[in-house]
């Protein structure tokens, strides 16, 4: 079910210093965005068929402002691509796992998204996103 | 450079337990290894063209056993396929980055990795490995 890694979420104090590492590495970040209802800036870079996605919080509410202050900079979701989310949620409640959605929400583009506890993935908190763009973010 | 992500290594206390989430998700371990240099069981899972490797440490001693005591169980690094390894840390080098190594490491096959320091990578411990499968556990 799960196709690929559709993104690794950053959470980074500068967006400006978060590039450099890949910017040297060639990669470029191909689009910026700010997400209101995250209260973030959001850089994107592609590397493969994945993305990374560095995270810069635009106020001190953001949960990327609060991540920061409690871990640091360093990884803050791993997303991966399902073909179908609600079926995949549904096999992790058979499964015993703790999800943070129990119904897919709407992201961007009309994708469906969904998060599972980090407490069922050695963790990380972990994303499930529909097949191909996900858009969580877009 | 960055051609792709070859793995994600996450330290993980029991490799038992830290498997349910990818099998529930149909992504079983399709290799499992001891590594006596890192003192680590490893469980190999294939998302994508990447790698999901899940790390248990089997002393004390082990570098995972003592990130899992400072920092729970987690993402520990991430892993980048590059296609020369060297010129990728002459590169890093003159931009200024930190790196752990100087030069190429041999891993497993013959292969060459070298780590970058997580503070010039947005707090993530970062790999990068000869394109390819990488074999930095095999």
């Amino acid at each position: 079910m799960l196709e690929k890694i559709d993104h690794i979420g950053i959470a980074v104090r500068n967006l400006e210093e978060a590039t450099k590492f890949y910017e040297s590495m060639g990669a470029k970040p191909y689009h910026y965005e700010e997400v209101e209802s995250q209260k973030v800036k959001v850089a994107f870079v592609k590397v493969g068929e994945s993305n990374i996605e560095l995270l810069e919080p635009t106020s001190p509410e953001s949960p990327i402002a609060k991540y920061l202050e409690k871990k640091g900079e360093g990884i803050h979701h791993i997303a991966y691509s399902v073909a179908n989310v609600s079926a995949a949620l549904q096999k992790l409640k058979d499964d015993g796992a703790s999800l943070i959605n129990q119904e897919p929400m709407d992201g961007a583009h009309g994708k469906k998204v969904a998060f599972v506890h980090p407490k069922s993935v050695n963790g990380v908190l972990t994303e499930l996103c529909m097949d191909g763009d996900c858009g969580c973010h877009h």
